[in-house]
């Protein structure tokens, strides 16, 4: 169980590209960063593409004026002189930006911890996943809701073999909160989510659905996708190339089968992620609007209803523990702990502790790489009239 | 409010063909048809494809042992001489046979009342439908479930605008039963329903979710399917080429997409039905298990939860209420709604009255055909590849 | 599993005092009686205070004509000329004519199935307890919310010790339609709930928490009360001395203790009735608004929902199960499983079978005397200024 | 909506005298205090009755060793020396000693942040009243869960007339994990609770239901008690005097009836706070198992339900708004709400700004004192007989 002691042997020097006032992001970053104290400290930042108004805020959030800096490029280039400068950045700005500056903060010598979907390509990711290995860094993707500890409870039953062979696996992840063209015109976090040049190729199938497909990887580590097929629409036509709501199907290697739904049109939905797994014995059902309950349904037996932070659980899962049972977690606790993750594994990185690196669960660049590519198969078969495309592994655009 | 009080001149002498003591499902027609014996009556059966057992059941539901009879066409023949012979009689034998005891049944000069799936291929269903207007007999169709008044809510919330239009409906009924192979094997109402030759070409599509299909046509009668995509697995090897999972997509004219899940290896299910329809404004969902209880979430508003038997309801759904609300009804409810509408229309069809056919809602042959013919579009997708078809209105098969 | 064949050798002639068109319960009754049409058969009726409303209300149930009688005591003489006369009569006025109606009934040699509560005192109670002995007749009480089944498997699983030692009792059956005055005035199935001449010494706690309090009897047998303590408030003013909410407390002769809340004032409830049994152990705790789900929660423990029909509850529970797991039974269901038992007890009062009547748990005068006694017990203690009073197994008013 | 920018000039200097390693509720005041580094800087700390388990803590922590501290005294002298030193302490000792504490850090000059409950008698909680004012200083107790922004929501509802007149006020804290006797003995949380002469004159009332007491008050600050009857046991027997189990009854000055059940013994409860206030035209209902959900159920209207952080909400409710909706907050969320309220309300009394602090709403003495007045009614009453008993406002026992 976690009480905020130290991991590491001392808290990192942290900084933030994005994330300033207007955004809701970057405060989850910084919830997430900055629990204990003992695994980041802020030191510096370019929050704002504002200058001005990214400098206030840093000074708000107590960073010294001198470190909130005008842009990235002139943080890592100052940050890089000093003798306490920067060790790692997050990169929480609008996605056609996270190629360029984490390829940036790789040549600074900073380790990265990046938004999702990580770029626009997987070319990109496996350029960038070179370029870091190059440099003995890290890059992680925060994938936050994936903090949340009944997934590994999850992972465990799974591995343990507690429903059987997989059958079918449900995702869905979806809200109604664009189910007029309103939030598209006025509301700045969400103008350049429908722009194809800024979002990519795809609006909700990266912006909401990467993260439960992630979360799917990581609860059910060895299931691989054999085909695909996606059905997307733009119910504001407005938004059209990219897709407002979307149906994915999946078939995995070892006869599973799968589907996935994710809308910012579901109008009224207030529910977030659900995730379902089912087995040849039993299920497993986790919703995030729940998320200290996880649901394991034997078939023929009385449906069980697990409670985060009971002693019945497995350690990997109470491992994250913080509150306590009948103590309600959420989404600021799943932040925390997917950066006390990232701690980790830099502060392993920088000692060689390749044990430590192997062992550790958490989303890292090949799991970005993975929800690009995934996102690369939906658009190839949506564009193809929604017909079924073998899983590609390979990269299917081209880097810049 | 209903309240037991007749609604057509006296009961109908009604029979039944199967239903007898090792199944489940002729118990539901029977509280359905008897709930308030001013409806149906049970005056003769052939209720047990073992004649001694079904004479002894129907003994013992007060039938006359002169009336239990040995088989269908016996019961035909003989009621058709008394003077207060069978009027209708229901079928709840396997699918199998239900095309050719309706069509002796219509041509014994009686309505019929059978279940789903009504018969293996549409173009049977056409040629009955053609008969049974020659006969001037209604065949009704045992959607049972659709008899849960609060679907009537949600249709006229729908044609009253109060979603706006329709973007996204998802359908599901899954159960778990049938998660190993056991019930294949031991379970008699189980054996048939994975042999193609009784079953027809499905199991859990035609079992199942031809009734989730048709609630979806009762609360949005309008809605027309442009094309479909159908995949289907058997987990259970021995069960191929019927299946015990299956997904359907559906793209509807009106520019709406569908989804449909059904299943009996749903593992630790007990869910039932849920049935979501997500509008431009608003949407509504509606589980079985929950049955008096219907979601209307507007975006941006709170969450309403609307209540069975409440005031506030549309007058169409509050005239099947029997109970009053806080009193829970279920299935039960549910089959007696569905019979009383039965009675409704054949007592019309009786006195040539036209306007009462026109403006009852229930499911008639029409919603079997249609139900059929669903089915073969599945298939037919499911055979191509699982690949898009569009939906066609044309009989696939050919009649017998 | 019931699936409606006889339980006894033919069906009871039965009748009503009451329960007519403008009511909501005699629909309750009807059902309940008539499901199977094995059990009871309706051949005649006193419906109505208003004799043509219920000659034709009787007539559009399909009661004869000549059978439909003006009032209680033309029914009871001349239904005792006849040689197919009534055998059991069902009583469903207000509270204020039980007494009178069941006395006559018994002298005129009827079973009787009364409403609850059963009368204003418990001496009447013995009286009639008496005077049934005596003509060897069954005196049930429609405690309709008592067939739910799952009530039976948490008195099966409290007697098989699976929630230890019992502690605390958590009872309550509130709504919130009396909320205003409006009800008093313009209902008329309300006005006379709260007119003491009519309804007794008690409005909520007799109209609502007598079901309940049965409930709890029926669950846990074993347990005596020892004192209790109620506090009852009148919040729509003119509707004292009786009250519209009120709490009670007890302390059972083991050490255990309880609660129970009713009220017609609870605004928007829409809950029923609630029941949780704390045990040294784990809890049982049922709703009737979702009657198939019973939480079973073992202290340490995941928490287990069971669900009603499923093999692993026990046999006493599925004993009166009709529709099989995932298909909803409700209150329709619940009222046809006691007047079954009112059948079986009737018959083997007739026979003499003086096994059956020991063994079969159904709501018989005992339950009602106890019920009253209750009820004394309760506005004893609150005309005492809500102190606590010992649970007096002694009658408190006098008989007539 | 929160986003972590200052509210005060700098961050105040905080340390804490217990809260360490071995017990879980130390973690929550530090996620608390820390939650955005503007508002509180750890900087000293008596963490823990063992001198080198605290020093050692409290450098894992960050904290600079020589700021580790052997004990409270130790700690209050030596910082008050630096020019540097502490600001604010919070105490999370066990109940015992908070008198002494909170007395000692006023006298050194400091703000004092106190766990509930918060003193054994009220006339300690005046005594220390007297000395805050005299010395200037704030004194705030931790009822973390009144951090829960749904109860502002709550708050401002009420006090627009949303319910109607409150008539029925229903508080729930219940817990089974001390269902058995181990916890007493194997648990070092657990072992003084149980002990009268640490924990006071009670248990789970103290313990738990302070905190739901709280919570009603801040929900309807209006509301003043008359009179309340507790009735309390102690189902493992060695606990007594002290209870693990008790109901409350409470009469309002208004004609509204309360009702309060807590426990520690409520087997397999994993349910926390359950808040529901009846009005005459509606009910609201909160738990703490669902934080982010209140409903609102107007009599006779769907029944509603609001989510958290969704603009229909009041100013008051979301200026406490971290993460947006569909987001979930859970304890650490609350515990965040509270300390910035602390937080403001030192700064504000630092600079004298009356202003602040009158309009601030959060858990200050008067609070702490009412809780403690609140518990001793509840065992004048238990110790009474259970007898109702006038609720007093003077101090019952004597002051130290």
């Amino acid at each position: 169980m976690l009480n905020g002691e130290k991991k590491i042997a001392r808290p990192l020097r942290w900084g933030m590209v994005g994330g300033g006032r207007l955004g809701q992001v970057g405060y989850k970053h910084r919830i997430g960063a900055l629990r204990d104290n003992t695994a980041f400290t802020l030191v510096a930042g370019a929050f704002d593409i504002d200058p001005e108004r990214g400098k206030d805020f840093g000074v708000n959030l107590g960073v010294d004026e001198s470190r909130c800096y005008e842009n990235y490029q002139t943080m890592f280039a100052q940050e890089a002189e000093k003798e306490d400068g920067l060790e790692v950045v997050s990169i929480a700005t609008p996605n056609g930006t996270h190629y360029e500056i984490t390829k940036a903060a790789l040549e600074a010598g900073l380790h990265v911890i990046c938004e999702k979907p990580l770029f626009f390509t997987s070319a990109e990711g496996e350029e960038i996943k070179a370029l870091a290995e190059e440099k003995g860094k890290i890059v992680g993707v925060t994938y936050g809701f994936s903090g949340n500890q009944l997934l590994l409870q999850m992972r465990a039953m799974i591995e343990q073999g507690k429903i059987g062979d997989i059958r079918v696996v449900e995702l869905q992840y979806t809200h109604g909160f664009s189910s007029t063209e309103d939030a598209d015109k006025f509301n700045d976090a969400q103008k350049w989510r429908v722009d194809p040049k800024i979002a990519g190729p795809t609006f909700v199938l990266g912006d909401l659905s990467t993260h439960t497909y992630y979360m799917s990887k990581l609860i059910m580590p060895d299931m691989k996708i054999e085909k695909l097929l996606c059905d997307r629409q733009s119910f504001i036509s407005s938004r059209a190339p990219l897709e407002d709501n979307a149906f994915v199907m999946m078939h995995y290697e070892n006869g599973a089968v799968g589907r996935l739904w994710t809308s910012s049109v579901n109008a009224g939905c207030m529910d977030g992620h659900r995730i379902r797994i089912v087995g040849s014995k039993a299920s497993l059902e986790w919703w995030d609007s729940k998320p200290s309950e996880l649901r394991y349904e034997v078939q023929g037996e009385p449906v069980q209803t697990l409670i985060r932070a009971m002693p019945y659980l497995d350690e990997q899962c109470n491992a994250d523990e913080r509150l306590g049972a009948l103590h309600m977690e959420g989404l600021s606790d799943a932040w925390s702990n997917i950066y006390l993750k990232f701690a980790v594994a830099i502060d392993a990185k920088n000692r060689g502790d390749e044990e430590t690196l192997h062992s550790l669960v958490y989303p890292d660049i090949d799991a970005g790489i993975d929800g690009i590519r995934w996102l690369e198969n939906c658009v190839r078969s949506a564009e193809n009239g929604s017909a079924w495309v073998d899983f590609s592994d390979q990269p299917v655009g081209s880097a810049k």
